[in-house]
């Protein structure tokens, strides 16, 4: 099983929060997302300054884009991300539009989905899913459990590279220890520890340690 | 029956273009919405300069939310917006979050929704819903038909404040006429035209010739 990788959330509601965050992790996690709240606030900009800061990592701008897929995703393209999400309740043409120009598409997972449509956007060309807890769930008392961790093994089966996340602590990562789990976004669990530098490098030993 | 709304939405990839747009237009509508794509390139930034240049109008920011409602909302508010928009596969303890933090919130209808899950919104606080025909749909050939216009009719008989948006031009208003439409969303129906301010004027003359 290859070993997955870390991603950490940028969901800050200024930019220099956002950096001040990314540059104590940015060399530590394999991944680096501007969340959607920051992308929100901040716009491109917020893309083109994580850009310059780490020219080498992945970079995913987290849209959640529900329409005018390929506008969004060349503004994407263009101000220096790798991939970007899509929301699962886009229609297909959004879909197949934002896919053709970006590296690569995440479709983030909420609310209702069937594995019918998750056939529908891989054959629209989506080749990463986001199993997503949540915050505000999360905040209401849900959590991980087996009918989650059977439909991220289902999706993986499927074919997709598949990213898990919400409310992820180094303690719940063993939870996935059977599954080829492709990512794990942590966001607040590492940005808002008191050393957030050493709980990024406790989440990759723990990675290491499970995946090898 | 009282007299639907106009809506411009300013969907633009950078600020100054909107800016222009809504100088040519922003004395004839009733609503200005901050469109998704001008949010993702512009952030904030772009509701407090739409406010600034239109203190007494309406101002909607299409978010399209789907998590961290609250955070969402605050910080749309905190910008100047008195309304905004969740997707509608979000949560309902998202909605709900937007809901207690901005004036109101309006739902967008993307792929596979039910009255079911309407009642639900209603219940979390939702005043508003936006049928939606997807620009992408659109351009695949899709377009209004009676089967959309029942289910508009069935959300505003539920309680819900409802907007339509999609391909509308001039001469598509009339196939609403039985219907207590309270907004017509128009986006590069207007903003595109040649003479954008005429064709402004065009829509809130047809309006008044409908629903007096």
């Amino acid at each position: 099983m290859s070993r997955p990788n870390l991603q950490i959330a940028l969901d800050h509601s200024d930019l220099p929060s956002a950096i001040e965050a990314a540059a104590y992790v940015g060399e530590i996690v394999d991944i680096i997302e501007v969340g959607t709240i920051l992308c929100l606030q901040a716009g491109a900009e917020a893309i083109r300054c994580i850009r310059a800061l780490y020219p080498e990592k992945k970079i995913v701008a987290d849209t959640k884009c529900a329409d005018a897929g390929g506008t969004v995703a060349q503004n994407c393209q263009a101000a220096g991300a790798d991939w970007m999400t899509v929301i699962c309740c886009a229609t297909l043409p959004t879909m197949k539009a934002a896919a053709e120009k970006v590296q690569e598409v995440q479709v983030e997972l909420y609310g209702d989905w069937t594995f019918e449509q998750a056939e529908q956007w891989l054959a629209a060309g989506i080749s990463q899913a986001i199993y997503h807890q949540s915050r505000d769930a999360l905040l209401a008392g849900e959590t991980w459990g087996t009918k989650d961790l059977a439909k991220v093994k289902r999706l993986i089966e499927m074919g997709f590279k598949v990213s898990v996340t919400g409310g992820l602590s180094v303690e719940t990562l063993e939870l996935f220890k059977e599954l080829e789990v492709f990512t794990f976004i942590a966001g607040r669990g590492i940005t808002a520890a008191s050393d957030p530098k050493k709980a990024a490098q406790a989440f990759q030993a723990e990675i290491k340690r499970i995946w090898g």
